[in-house]
């Protein structure tokens, strides 16, 4: 299978992404915010969460799984908190007025938490942290997902990808952690599937619970139910940390599905329902302090850490958030790449939504592109 | 090396703990504390934190770095947080009395974050965490230590073994989650060391940062500051997470010591000097609706969990606090065994504090124990 990549300027992804949002019936304004999110993940270089989600949210449309109308709701709230209610509706809008809401009550409280039921997939987690790293704040946002991690000593995926992400604001740039609590995440089987690759070991149980390297049979598994999954941060057993993945899994869960009387992962994506739950925290350090003195602090730590020594064969430590800032200086300066197969869907997808895709993508052969699902 | 053995009952080990914490200077009530803390380790079967830490605070006291008379201060606070100063007190002391004010503030205002400067090692950070759970709320406790874990892609300890602890009320037991950010902490090496065996692979690097499994060789570079240490939960490489347990180390250094404007872990326990910092953070889950539905959804899941089909050859399924529950039961019918090296240090210590050691712990031969660092 190909693995060619053809590349895009960041304007040229945005007008593309803005149209087709619209032409699924988003407003302009509701259009922008779920550009800005998914452009944010390519620029950053999380390719498995920008365009190659595309085609599957416009799936999701088309299935009825994600409702183009809903409007999200606060069911419950109190000044340190809100309970969402999200009516099916697209993930990334009913977050990113799950944060706004946050970031409100925390402007007068000091801390606030909002959750989230009967949402839809929201993109990165880290784009709403960095809303509240953006006002000043520290930001954590976190989603469960459809079940893929497999429990220690399990054989069926119990809990999603359950990605927790913080962001707090330092010099020269923000701190910015946004991780799955799996090995990895599920796009990344599907980047190694679409690129024809085995798997490294250590990241994917078989439907026995067993270690397995196949994407391919990984994912239909996954997508039937029958079993397997990707495994916890930690890997397959207690002795190199497995309960430890498991349990940031859980952390992510309570802040999620539990905390907003959602449906936990196991339940979520069964009888085309989504159902995905979120967790939004956001914290003024202002609580803590003088505001100034604590982000110097931070700043102090960072560039400490980056300076340590380094191991043998390595010349550089990072800092969280530093690999996406100089991922995003040359993305927007040489474009943005996309997998060939990725492009596929996205012609596929503008010839079934009436969009001509050469006006936004160019004259593309894909005599190498896999077939899309589409056709 | 001797692996023997020596069991002693709740009621004999809790004696012998308060009595030597009177010996060192502490009230009858700050011993009960620190005693309660120390135990309730080694009652959940977590060794390396219990009987086998006393000997070293004891000489963190003889060394002046833990301070008895020292009495915990609020520096700053609002009505959802507080920074206390610890002063070099003892770390159990301190901890309770921050957690102790977290719940306090939750009381009134749903949240609350406590932060804390210049402490010591606290224990596990489990019980603070339990604390909250056993008032109803969501309990999480966090602490920072020596630096111990090596960033990824370095080979100099810059965090600490920075465990992140969450318990929430749950039936028939709570979910009650501790666990260092690191592959495994500092005591599980020093276990390795006392039984003279060589580590498992993926847990520690050598001076120049590469995969090492001589326990005695990596603990002896950690106390010099020669480089190693221990790798972050997800390994050596990127491939297996492990940037993904150095941003969970992270996560705790900053509600530790960024936020308590506190040392970061590299910069404890150099000239003498402590300087160990803490975060707790607690949640009633009321800001979320009604506490007994939230506590029945987080049950079910939990059971859903456990009863979830079990990988080839597993027979069960834990979920975090269960072990735990087990091992308590167990430890209160059957005893705690300790380490006998572990005993001879205790041994050493009463004739060195003048506490009769026949008298709480039996009459105990040592042919087959280690020198203890008494003698």
């Amino acid at each position: 299978m190909a693995s060619t990549y053809l590349t895009y300027s960041y304007d040229q992804l945005k007008t593309f992404c803005e149209d087709c949002f619209g032409s699924f019936g988003f407003t302009k304004e509701q259009s922008t915010i779920i550009t800005d999110v998914l452009l944010l993940s390519d620029l950053y270089g999380i390719e498995s969460h920008g365009m190659q989600r595309l085609a599957r949210y416009h799936k999701g449309i088309e299935k009825g799984l994600i409702k183009v109308a809903a409007e999200p709701e606060i069911v419950f709230e109190t000044p340190v908190s809100a309970v969402i209610e999200g009516h099916d509706g697209m993930g990334q809008l009913i977050a990113h007025k799950a944060m706004t809401t946050a970031i409100e009550k925390a402007k007068t409280s000091g801390i606030a938490i909002v959750t989230v039921r009967n949402s839809n997939h929201f993109g990165i987690a880290g784009y709403y942290a960095k809303m509240a790293c953006d006002a000043g704040f520290i930001g954590m946002a976190m989603t469960n997902s459809e079940a893929i991690m497999v429990p220690t000593f399990g054989r069926l995926a119990m809990l999603g990808s359950n990605p927790i992400a913080i962001a707090m604001p330092a010099e020269p740039y923000d701190f910015f952690f946004d991780a799955s609590t799996t090995v990895v995440t599920r796009g990344k089987l599907e980047i190694y599937n679409k690129l024809g690759k085995p798997l490294p070991e250590g990241w994917a149980l078989n439907a026995n619970g067993k270690g397995s390297t196949d994407a391919k049979d990984v994912l239909a598994n996954i997508v039937a139910k029958k079993g397997g999954g990707i495994m916890p941060l930690g890997g397959e057993t207690e002795q190199s940390g497995s309960h430890k993945g498991y349990g940031y899994g859980m952390f992510c869960e309570i802040f999620c599905s539990i905390l907003s009387m959602g449906l936990t992962s196991n339940h979520t994506h069964i009888g085309g329902k989504g159902g995905t739950c979120h967790g939004f925290i956001v914290i003024d350090p202002k609580i803590f302090g003088d505001v100034g003195d604590i982000k110097e602090h931070l700043s102090t730590f960072l560039q400490e850490l980056r300076e340590s020594p380094k191991s043998e064969g390595a010349t550089r430590i990072y800092t969280h958030g530093e690999k996406e800032i100089i991922a995003k200086a040359d993305r927007l300066e040489n474009g943005i790449a996309v997998n060939i197969n990725t492009v596929a869907e996205m012609f596929d997808m503008c010839q079934y939504v009436g969009l001509d895709p050469v006006k936004y993508l160019g004259d593309v052969k894909f005599e190498n592109a896999a077939s899309s699902s589409y056709k």
